[in-house]
């Protein structure tokens, strides 16, 4: 019926003969902006591949082993410049994976270009959004509750036997000790950290996907799980009805359409948030001059300068204020997945931007 | 500074002397047009309370023996006229709690008075809601998966092997049979399932709280819980430490301040209507003429009044807007806990009001 | 592909044969147990279309007073029956439309099929919901904007002058009078209303725009538009280009897959909820016996249980949760419209659901 | 009760001696990771303010002249260094205002320090969020919107005489020209430009109200107005009642809690996003190969490693997918603001987080 344009070349190719208007597409829809974070555990992943290859005899040992060498150069060079500043980052390559994946072949040739063997960029960033969950993501927010709750539980010990009002409908009720409504807190954050941990009990491994199908190729997904997710000195798992839900029961067409372990987490985030901000009001409220339960130190608060007596609980309004945000992010995922025909659809791309905040919303520097 | 008005009588004492001005904000702070539904558990917990009290002596046998016999008259009644339709239920008396209290007072009189003997209906409404969620939400919500999946799996064994394209980008990808896309669709529902199975591991009882701060009555929390949660033939819990998260670790405050439970289901149940809203979306696109992979019986589609050779897919589109009002209530839900202080506060008395729709919204008699 | 059934007939036309199954699909379907409400507006736009298919000789003047006296009956027996307690609410014709049209050919016959010429439910339901919104929504938010504004005013002329500190981060600012934050409410609630005119300055008449594609017959939309919308003794207009965006630059296609003046509506709603939930939560610190600034008489308070002395803000309290539901209600729609194709789909049925309770969830009853 | 910590200095004058405890609660409150794009209107409103508080003989003309000279040279400075390149940008001033501030008063000195008179951050925030509003946020939008337009426009001319099917329920329905439905989405997005012209109608200066409650100095609200708004050849504003509703009827306590300008933008903004999905997801349909009715160039599409022949519309996807972020940001406001006490909280700097991508995921480089 219509042609949008015709004469322009695929900008995946083209390097080279870039116009104006592709430039604009290009960086319409590329996700380095957002998607470099991941890098450590795009490599990760595609050694684990390439020594799956090579132990199914797809690749050779000199090719795993110029790829291994290949790719440890290239994450040494990420981190030298730090991660933004690394050169391979080209737009014209859209994303992550196609970066470092041509910083290879660049490197080291005919070999490098063996390890799309059996893969799409559709299971490798899924796989890769897994790994970012377990290893960065779960971890930086476990430990974010915890010290909020070793700091409410330090001043528990220090100070909660003092007797205070307990309030419901912000009325004065029974009389309890300080600790009492310091443990709710502890209390409600626990099951925030009891999502967390239910989140974390699974290691799944969408590698061998494909683009959607699979692949005809004799591929070992069993060899892939373990060379990701077992340490070096714990024994590989022999059979995938033992731990794997994923693996037994999975089907390719869900693993590269889904992105329910994000929701998961956002959703266990946004509990979190959720939580916070009402600790953060309460104690809002327990600051003014009126109620006078509390004050927080000056390094902690912000003066005005038009009343210089002021000191104002900036950190504690952000706090209940980041929620917001979270649940942004959450309603952002949930909406992106409505309606999506299943499998991979660029929509998913998306899944990534909000993250970028996800941790600093919360914790921000903060702990 | 400032009173709105002075003149009137609490409206819970009031069932006599009300005005206009009464009648009005009686019906602006009534739930009894949303909560009745949760009578049952409401008499469950009613009669647990009881034993308990009876057990530990602070009522007598013969209290408790009136008391089980007056409520278990009053169930009778309300599923005789139809829960909407008892006469008990009066708007002045606000909720499920106090209409059941007043009627079981009404009808024996002094031990009626004493079962809300070291109880609150903070601690009551919660439990109610605990149990709710736990007999009759997640039940239908897993029935309505298992249906589906059970349907999907008997169209795989009919004709799983029909070759088809995948589709990714909507594009055509590489040919799978049907069987393996339904099995994508049974996966996504899996976890789906798996989320509502493990919000049911847990067992917690909040009874024993109180409007905030428990009671310094001597209340047996392990036997109302036993009384409550144990079949007539399993051996009664007798260390906590075993199974109960909540009474060991819990904190009274966080117990009546949390709606944690209702916010779990309602995420578990967004992300089902997500996943059931993609699925829709799918079989809409199927069912076009131009793919023309499925056709829908006359009795599941519509037709048009203008244009009479059309079968339009209504159910399938239903299903897919439904998920709108599904991530409605999880955003009502988790605005209204933003900021919101510790204990109780009337807001949470808004939990409700969207449960009425959760299970319709996602099954509504279509299974 | 694959067939979900095919032995049923369509339940539309169904009244007769009904299975159990095609009980269940009617009830997943319908759309009686929401849009009764709408039924006056139903009568008033199938009264215009009438005349104006008299005016065009499409029916004759007997068909048309035939038409008027069978839905001027209809009306006064559903009044009189109360909406929901009329009979001709029959669930197989799944809306108020059919309901009401089906009652209209079996009181006059003939007459009553005719008119259904040129009009299809697609562009009936666009035009029942603008004037829903117009007539009765805006009206009565409205209502209750001023009334609370009145009351303010009030408050503010007996006590304006009082002397009290004014507050940013919930610590003591400059001084300022009761009057300056009553008047701080007003204003916000003047951009509230605002809103809620703009939106009131849009008459369009969405007849004629069929099920997607207009009609061939020669209806005359101004003269429908002149009937509905213009007053008896107000001069019809004349010149399109005067006054209906809509008419002149819309387009039958967007007419009937729009939902843009409801989403338009609960966003004016969501800010007012907003803003209400700011002022609720300030007066509940106000009435703290920590500050201490304000007294709610006991009508419109509620008591304790357990704490007899208590008087608890609930109503304050429900007027800041409830905008969590209104909140919902708008992710809800927007959700139901994100990536829907044009024109009508089903979805679209969803957008009177969550208005059941909009008026009710700001105002129910207290103005 | 409890002091979270008393050793610090305020961070806000601790330039010299930051700990490590004082960097991390200077990284968590900063927003000068996304409010440095305010620059430009932060100095138009601080050249505004220094005139009139010359006009009104608080600074002398010799005042006036160093400060608009330091400030035109900042801006130069800023421009010359990119926006985020500036030396100025210190984090322990925390904002874009604190740091153009500081940095004048190391250029000119003492009358550097008589801008800050009569002026808070409170209104200066404000002033700012409302002039990006109006000068460049509605702007790109409008563009973006006008551009789609006219690029349908234009195919409706090369082409929109061809037959197509119109579709409801995405079933075959009347025939129609491609032109019919190109109109729809012109005439939408007119409804979603008109939202926002109405927004752009209004120009109102908070300046004035102070950190909440104005200032007792002699200031001139309508010679700042007319200087920030009027152009150098637009005749004064002399009456206020003429045209600022704001300035009028407004109060400064709302003023600084008010965030309604940004709320009713990102409306506006959700609005035309989901539009664009609805668009979105049209096309992508018929870019099947099943529906054959358009093919896209390869500049604007994406191809794939593992099937060559494949044509993805991945800039389609991301235009669809990218609405969830919009309405995301709209969840987080209207969150933020839900039950916030007024004046001016902290939780309100984060309204600016979200819109660094407000431009960049409607239109990203793409009109």
């Amino acid at each position: 019926m219509a042609a949008m344009t015709t004469s322009r070349k695929p900008w995946e190719h083209a390097k080279s003969g870039g116009s104006e208007h592709d430039e604009l597409a290009a960086r319409f829809v590329e996700s380095l902006s957002y998607d470099t974070r991941l890098y450590k555990h795009d490599i990760v992943g595609s050694i684990a591949h390439a020594r799956m290859l090579c132990h199914v005899k797809l690749i050779t040992e000199e090719d795993l082993a110029a790829i291994e060498k290949g790719l440890s150069e290239i994450q040494d060079e990420i981190e030298a410049a730090g991660v933004t500043g690394w050169g391979g980052w080209q737009i014209e390559l859209e994303d992550v994976h196609m970066c470092i994946e041509a910083a290879l072949i660049e490197k080291i040739g005919e070999p490098g270009k063996k390890l799309h063997t059996g893969r799409s960029r559709n299971d490798q960033v899924a796989t890769d959004l897994v790994r970012w969950l377990h290893v960065d993501a779960y971890t930086a927010i476990w430990q974010g509750i915890k010290g909020t709750q070793n700091a409410m539980l330090d001043l528990c010990e220090q100070q909660g036997d003092i007797v205070m009002p307990s309030y419901t409908h912000l009325q004065r009720a029974q009389p309890v000790v300080l600790g009492g409504e310091l443990i709710a807190w502890v209390t409600a954050l626990g099951h925030c950290e009891e999502r967390l941990m239910e989140l974390a009990t699974f290691h799944g491994s969408p590698l061998g996907s494909g683009a959607i199908a699979g692949s005809s190729l004799p591929l070992d997904r069993l060899y892939v799980y373990n060379t990701m997710w077992r340490g070096e000195d714990e024994p590989p798992c022999e059979d995938l009805s033992d731990e794997m839900v994923f693996c037994l029961t999975g089907s390719s067409i869900e693993a590269t359409a889904s992105r329910d372990r994000a929701l998961d987490f956002v959703y266990a985030l946004s509990m979190t948030a959720m939580w916070l901000s009402r600790w953060a009001e309460q104690w809002i409220i327990y600051m003014t001059s009126e109620f006078g339960f509390l004050t927080i130190g000056d390094a902690y608060t912000t003066g005005s300068s038009m009343m210089p007596q002021k000191r104002n609980p900036d950190m504690l309004e952000l706090i209940r204020g980041r929620c917001g945000n979270v649940y942004g992010h959450l309603m952002a995922l949930l909406t992106i997945c409505k309606g999506l025909t299943v499998g991979y659809n660029r929509d998913l791309q998306e899944d990534k931007r909000p993250k970028r905040s996800y941790v600093s919303s919360c914790w921000g520097g903060w702990g």
